[in-house]
């Protein structure tokens, strides 16, 4: 219950700064600006600047230090959600409940409200870029590279996702989807988190470690919701992924193989930040949480 | 003669330097590698690196330091093309005689291969500010950030051209379409070769106006060839413009007064440079080159 509520605290926090970074004023644009708003607040679970907030906090608590680039990676999320959901790649309908963008306004608007959201986060880290003083100039451009080729391995990891729909594929590509195409975002909020806040070498090491697993268990527990998950709570059709016959842990390994596997990562995860006593409490039940979610 | 020889060795010279930036490994991702290559290297004028390097040479002459902004723009450049001729946009099947890249290859292939472009633009920022020396940080931090916004812009007159295809449009959209969805980033190449060659603020001034001016001279004239250009000399089919109703120079004042205007525009740009006298020869021929090209 702990848990819960402290979850619903930071997703409120999250929520918060993402208004503040909507633009509302009356202009050509207006539809643009809606549709992105639309996709941006349409109420997921937050899970990556979460993530960057509950790192930072495990060395520092000044978190209005994180906050911006937490907003980027919501917007980094929602740009590849809008795009992934277009009828050209998943064609999806719904997402969170709601009509997906495209669904919502039209394609033209989606794939256009996408790029913003993209572009949007680059503005967000470029004005931070601006704010921040000479000595923490340094460590800034080393998260605006960490950034950039993140979200260059999740199109990556995208890619071959599309590409092989509904085809054979190997163990290793497999892996590379997982490892890119989900990890490569999760990993960096860690370690964004982790290097905002001034930590250690060893710290961002075992931290990039637990987010590498718990990015890992997160893959696997979508595709096992995709298959067996509950249509209604999800807010999305079930059994697509087999239906489409793509490559998922669940088709490649079963369903129980895929379960056991996603224990073990989690527990791995979770021994990574042990070291961190009470201050990871949030971080291991955010590992247990991802395991056992039915969304 | 002599302007068409120096801007065919500018040519060259950014083929060169994107050349280097383009990913040969074989990987699972080669085929969205390609892609984006396909596009990239797919025979564009390269007007928009050419302006950020002729800028530059106004004042200094060692070209290495801007020409990371010069690749970055040409592939957001390509980014946006590719974007806007997707079936949902422009559905547009050729682009420099060749085909379109989701003709070439598949709809989620040019999305994707758009959104790497578009990444791959700030990967190239972001690895130049690591090199970057301390005493010039500040500035490659202010053209980040010009960088970032210029995109918007062009996102958003994009976004606005498409959402009035087929209706009818007051002057004052059609001007918001061409001030942000082509001027934008032309705005941007010469002001990113003037901070990055530390000119006055004068200069910029008069290099910021000269830009605008030829942005707009670029936006009518493209509007003219669309509708009265040679179909095999522009590589694309004439007319289509009219055919889809679109809001254009030619559509709201015809084709002789939009021709005027051209001209007019072009004499405007040239005076704000005729001050650097035969150093900005080649920025002057290039305003003439954009009234007067058939492609």
């Amino acid at each position: 219950m702990e848990f819960k509520s402290r979850l619903k605290e930071y997703q409120e926090l999250v929520n918060q700064e993402l208004e503040k970074y909507i633009r509302k004023q009356k202009c050509p644009e207006e539809i643009w600006n809606s549709s992105m708003e639309y996709s941006l607040m349409a109420g997921g679970k937050r899970l990556r600047p979460i993530l960057v907030i509950a790192t930072y906090q495990l060395f520092k608590n000044n978190i209005e230090i994180c906050m911006p680039y937490a907003v980027a990676i919501e917007m980094v999320h929602n740009f590849s959600l809008i795009h992934d959901d277009m009828p050209c790649v998943d064609n999806d309908d719904f997402r969170h409940g709601k009509l997906t963008n495209h669904k919502k306004y039209n394609e033209a608007t989606a794939l256009l409200a996408g790029d913003g959201l993209l572009n949007n986060a680059y503005i967000v880290i470029s004005q931070d870029l601006q704010n921040t003083k000479t000595k923490d100039i340094t460590k800034k451009i080393q998260i605006f590279t960490e950034f950039s080729q993140a979200i260059d391995r999740m199109i990556a990891g995208e890619y071959i996702d599309t590409e092989y729909e509904g085809k054979k594929i190997s163990e290793e590509y497999l892996e590379y989807i997982h490892k890119n195409k989900t990890g490569a975002l999760l990993t960096l909020c860690v370690r964004m988190g982790a290097i905002l806040a001034d930590c250690e070498k060893e710290d961002l090491e075992s931290l990039t470690k637990y987010a590498e697993k718990i990015g890992l268990a997160f893959q696997i527990k979508d595709d096992i919701l995709s298959e067996e998950g509950n249509e209604k709570v999800l807010g999305k059709p079930v059994g697509n992924d087999k239906k489409m016959g793509k490559c998922t842990y669940v088709s490649k390994y079963g369903l129980q193989k895929a379960k056991d596997i996603l224990s073990q990562i989690t527990k791995e995860a979770i021994d990574e930040i042990s070291k961190y006593g009470e201050k990871a409490e949030f971080l291991k039940e955010l590992a247990l949480y991802i395991q056992n979610r039915n969304k």
